[in-house]
Parts: structure tokens; sequence; C-alpha cells
């Protein structure tokens, strides 16, 4: 399944060259994946409220076009894997004209706030991630 | 007392006119209060762990001239009034050429993180705030 | 006349605290202002690719409750005054629940990229500002 | 060749759980790049105002432990390979208690503004990387 979120770029998010800044999209992935997850009913507010937190441990980009001020670009996320211990989520960044901009991943653990050790991924949790 | 203290422009920080994003200054000002404090032998963190926090209640800002990439600001931190139930700092930015860039203030409150409520400033960070 | 734009509150733009940072607002009020402007039919790139550049000259901040993570806000813009050579925006800020979290204000000047004079807000523009 | 530069986490860079968040040590990197080609007499201001671009395109991290609020940070930069079209950077984060807290690297093109075309490394700027 790929999810699709749309986000404006904001003027402060563009450098000298009047591109998004490469660290930007660390960002836009986060609140691509936010909203997934929100999809799925997954409010991740809650679920670190519930003392569940997910840092991430991984990510990566690559770069093929800058985006630019005032782009509405659309951000695809999927979950190329079933979660275990760990959750990796891929991202591809278009602009409004469908160019890809770029792509990325993050991989984040689920990890229980009070020891900060990591856990599996709650059953309860697992299946709204497969649904 | 006129406390200095210096930050150099980084790239992501200027926007796309190549100027040092309005939003930033307030980063700098936080930057410089922090080790202003510091020098008084006052750690904002430590405050933070012990239970006080300082939300900034009110600010503002006038900008005569922009900042630039790299350059290397100094930021002058003076607190214009003896700190009671909140706390005001004035700062004013130059580049390396001596230009006055801008002006600003910030308006902190002493809050009980347990409580948020407003409290007084201790007697002990009193005397380090006046040293 | 009033414009109000939702902006969902970012992690990464939340502090320690669990608070939107006071800095995140200088952001969310250029934001709630481009889209006030494109609703008149001004599209601020193009105002700027045109040659005019509106840099923040003032700007302050009085913050009455913190914004929080996942909040959904709503920024309510408005001119108070007719734009000459400068140009005034007031913003409030409001939460889900309705309660006003901060007001605020940016005050702009029309400048000319290519001299960086200030100028006269043309007439075209002027017109806009006021449907 | 290990180039090391001393970074203070800001208060505003720091999330909801306290730690570092994982976009920051994009502008951290940065940072830590520019004053490693300082060192070697390259100013990347002075780079970009000749018109040469380095756009990243390319980058990735690996996380083991967060960094916190008020940490006194090193950032080690090496360039692992020699540069050509492309320049490869390589960043390790450690902590005032010498504890590393993650690795990344960067991945950047010399582009010439003008064309936006890449371009081979100048020999000037070759020979004084290679210092």
């Amino acid at each position: 399944m790929v999810f699709s979120h749309k986000i404006r770029v904001r003027y402060a998010e563009c450098d000298r060259m009047g591109f998004v800044h490469h660290s930007i999209y660390a960002l836009y992935f986060e609140e691509a994946r936010t909203e997934f997850l929100r999809n799925k009913s997954i409010t991740y507010k809650e679920l670190e409220d519930s003392g569940v937190i997910m840092p991430v441990r991984e990510m990566g980009f690559k770069f093929l076009y800058a985006g630019k001020y005032d782009d509405l670009l659309t951000i695809e996320v999927t979950i190329p894997e079933t979660p275990t211990l760990r959750c990796k989520f891929e991202y591809k960044t278009y602009n409004q004209d469908g160019l890809l901009l770029n792509e990325g991943f993050t991989e984040l653990f689920f990890v229980k706030k009070e020891t900060m050790k990591p856990i599996r991924i709650q059953p309860e949790l697992f299946n709204k991630f497969l649904s």
C-alpha cells in the first residue's frame, strides 16, 4: 500500500541556492509517516503518551532534483517489510509536475520509554499496521 | 553588564534572499541567553532539571540590516531590570564589521514544572543573576 | 477581513518541555501570511520573481498558552492598516479547542530586489490587497 | 586526516523525548564540513560566490545513542576518497563523555551555478583538499 501526503514548501525551508535544504526532508518524511499512521488509526502522539517511543535508528536519502519554494510536494510512504523489533518506512518525493525529486528511508525501533529498551511491536499495533 | 556571544551563521539558516531568516534570531538569542546565564554560573539545563522552567511570554524584534551566510555575529545580552516574577533580556546583533543588524527582547517567566504555575525567582538564583 | 489557515504541529517543532518552540510561530505566521496572500491572488513567489521582496522589519509575539505536538492550530491573519511603504499583518493562534494560544504581528517592507531600496506598494498589488 | 569540530546543542534542537532531533545532525554535519574546509583555506561562501555550488546528492545516518540538550558534541570529519566529480565526507558524533552517538556521510557534487551542470573539481581546489 502506498500512502500519499501533500506538503507545501515553506519560505524558511529553502536555502540561498533557492532549494529546499536537504535537512528538511527528514521533517517532511516524519510528517508523512505520522499521517500514514493516522490513516491506519495509529496516532503517534497517543502511542508516545502510552509509553512507547519510536526513535530513528538509521536513515538515508538520495537526491535527484531540488525542491523549490512554494512547491506543492507529494510524499509517498510505504512499509516494505512487516515490522517486528524495528519498522522501516520508504519515501519518494514528487513535485507538482510529477518529477521524482528524491527518495529515502527511515528505520525506527519500538522502545519502552520507561526503560529505554527496545521492545517488539505490540500485537494490537501490529494488526493496525497490516490493515 | 553586557555579555557578548559569537555565533557563525549556518548555511541552512539563510533563505533564498541569502539572508538569515528572521525566525532564526529567536534561536540565536536563546543560545546567547544560555551562555549569558552560564557565565553567571547558572546552567539552564540544571535549572530545568531542578523543576523550574522559563517559558518565553513575550518577544519582539527590530531588523535594520540582514545577516548573511557565514557571518560571524556578535550577540550582546543585557538584563535591563531586576528579575522578580519575570525576567527580561535585551539583545543586539552585530556583524563582523560592527554593523548593528537588529535588536530584540524576550520576557520569560519562572514556572514550576510540576504545577505549571508562575513562581518568584529563587533567592539563590537571584543572587547569581545580580553577580 | 479575517483569513484562517490550519497548521498541524510537527514533532520536531516541539521542545523538551513538549511545547511548540517559540521560534516556530514565525514560520507558522509566514505560512499563514503566504496563504492569506494566495487567497487574494497574490503568489509571494511570483512577487519575488518579479523583483519585489518583502523583508520583515519588525515583529512581536505574546504567548498565553503553549501549543503542543500534533495540535491542529488555526492561525487567523488580518491586515489592520492599508499598506503603503510597509505592510502590517496581525495573527492569532488558536488550538483545536478554540483556546487562544498567542498573538503576534509582523511588519514588512516592499523592497526592490535590484537596488535593495524600499518602494511603495504597486497599484496592481494594492488593489489585490484591498479585494 | 581527521578534523574535529565542537557544537553545543541548542534548546530548540531537542524534541519532546529530550533528544537532539535526527534532522538536526544534517545541520551539524554541514557546519562541521564548512569548518573542515575553512581549515584547508577553502571558504564555502567564497566558492559559491565564485559560481560553484555543492549540492548534497546522497546522505546516510546511523544513530546509536541520543544527543541531549546542552551536550557539547564533537563532530569528526574525514574525506575517505580523493574527490573528483563528487566529494564524500564521513562524520562521527561524540558527546562530552567520549561516547559515539552516531555516524553518517554526505556525498556532494561540484555544480556550475550558471548551467547547473556537474563539473570536475578545479585543480586549485583539489590541491587545497589534499593539503
